[in-house]
């Protein structure tokens, strides 16, 4: 087996309404530093031996990841 | 600014919907190889320079990620 992390976040300008309201509570709790907070997606899959890095994108493209709002990013993963 | 990445994952043992529907779902679209999904949070924080790992992890566990049902990974991002 064959393992992908693929990281999906929203394209530069979309807003991030998680993200912003995380940010909001964290810096209510008391958490000052923080100032900014984007949450996207961390995608494990695993595929058959040989599934081309392609192949995976392919995939991103089709279902994982929504190519008109969000950007991905995919890594091989190790072991 | 310090960044931070953050991810988000279920339990083992912990049942992920989400991922097992994108996995039926991308075998029906043909992917066959796909022998797993799992489906997760990925997380960007932009912090203050000198914000510990240790204070970021304080955040998951507070808000972030539910300790209860979820695994987390902090890392520090370059650049």
């Amino acid at each position: 087996m064959a393992r992908y992390e693929i990281f999906v976040t929203y394209k530069k300008g979309i807003f991030d309404p998680p993200g912003a309201t995380a940010q909001r509570a964290l810096v209510n709790l008391g958490y000052d530093e923080v100032a900014d907070v984007k949450i996207g997606k961390y995608v494990r899959l695993e595929v058959a031996d040989g599934t081309s890095e392609e192949r995976v994108r392919e995939m991103c493209d089709k279902l994982l990841a929504n190519p008109v709002i969000e950007d991905y990013r995919v890594e091989k993963a190790e072991g």
